[in-house]
């Protein structure tokens, strides 16, 4: 049986606040769990119901994670999503650097004050699926830890090297280490993506849902992208990580 | 002051079930509401902060809808969103009719058993976006009225024409009318997306989140499309919005 103070501790963990105190986060589900002991991320502790734990037990022996059986209604109690799903998992972050000399081949996506943690947790898996392994977000970009970012990445997160840091900094200094490597903004009213052939290695720069890339980061990019609407279409826009996929898609098929 | 049993009654919409038996549904937020209204759809009534009834007078002069000024904390109990948004609108369902002619130059979408009411809004939004005015949805699909689809639709749904049929009846009538006009089937495993050129008009149809689409209607289907992955991908799959919008981008890119 859990102790009160432990299912106290692991709903704190809700807050964004507090994981950054502690350094931990929750991964839920029974898939998301089993990427997650698959990668090289350190488990603190594990949550699950018997059944889970009974057919993970060859996972368990090779990870030798603590593992507490729970009931149903102690699931409840502690899961941070609105069903959970037989096991819950606290996760130590990891302290990944990012060294600029390791982005010189690579498609890299940089994130400008994103707000919504299911749009970054679907990017996450759109930049997996494309062969990215490093996004740099905003300061102010949602947290990759959010209980439903993590679970819109189905696994993902925990191949991807993330970091937040000032993006005019980063910007700087990529165009210091690559002088001749494209930095693509996605903008309303820019040029047409098939119309221009942008050739990989490059930096991909997605906005916020609300108010797009800021202008000065805008300025600092090398070209300006749009995805061109069909017809007279009606819709304003499209959402980021719908237009996020599209680019890197193309992006891909144009530097096969 | 709204009374107790018109709060009630809107709270009850908040159900398929009830919202099928009135034939209404809610839609939520300044832009869906300005959308809304430039719409042909029919308003049942408005319930609004005092600011946006008086910066929305002409519009609402031209709609002559029953407009109900409410505060705050009355917004708050009718919503059905986590963040209520100075407007909601009651609106009448509409009774579009499907004609098969009516298809015959069009790119058409049919979604099979889809079961998140976000990624239906997405799909909505995209299909906005690439000029695509008509989905079939299986009668299993989450209804198109549910409030977090409305939401995430950004105003498009009020532009698309939506049916709820058989889907294997429907491809079979389709097929009759059009039967040079290709099919293609979404999933995992077939055929490179890049490698084909497909032609429009045609039938696009996208699976569920956890099942693809169903074998029979698979089946019955004369391509089978995959979005190629970038190099040793460790993701499994993509967010079927996100692979409805690479698709859409490319058939229309391909069809120039």
């Amino acid at each position: 049986m859990l102790s009160a103070a432990r299912i106290k501790f692991i709903r704190s963990l809700s807050t964004r606040k507090i994981r950054a105190a502690e350094r931990l986060f929750t991964v839920e589900g029974v898939k998301p769990v089993a990427e997650l002991l698959a990668s090289g991320y350190k488990v603190h502790s594990i949550y699950a119901l018997p059944q889970w734990i009974a057919q993970n037990k060859t996972l368990l022996a090779k990870s030798k994670t603590e593992v507490n059986p729970v009931t149903d209604t102690e699931l409840e109690r502690i899961t941070q999503l609105s069903t959970p799903n037989q096991v819950l998992a606290l996760v130590f972050m990891p302290t990944n650097q990012l060294s600029i000399n390791t982005l010189k081949d690579k498609l890299v996506l940089a994130l400008d004050n994103l707000a919504d943690p299911g749009n970054l947790g679907t990017i996450i898996r759109v930049a997996d699926w494309f062969g990215i392994d490093t996004i740099i977000c905003s300061e102010n970009t949602v947290e990759q830890y959010n209980p439903k970012t993590v679970q819109a990445t189905m696994g993902s997160l925990f191949r991807l090297n993330m970091q937040y840091v000032s993006l005019e900094n980063f910007i700087e200094r990529y165009k210091t280490a690559y002088p001749t490597h494209p930095i693509a903004a996605a903008v309303l009213g820019g040029e047409d993506l098939y119309a221009q052939a942008l050739q990989t290695p490059c930096l991909l720069v997605m906005g916020s849902e609300s108010h797009g890339i800021s202008p000065a980061v805008v300025d600092m990019c090398t070209h300006k992208l749009t995805i061109p609407a069909y017809g007279a279409s009606g819709a304003e826009s499209l959402n980021v990580a719908v237009s996020t996929a599209i680019i890197c898609a193309e992006l891909r098929r144009q530097n096969k």
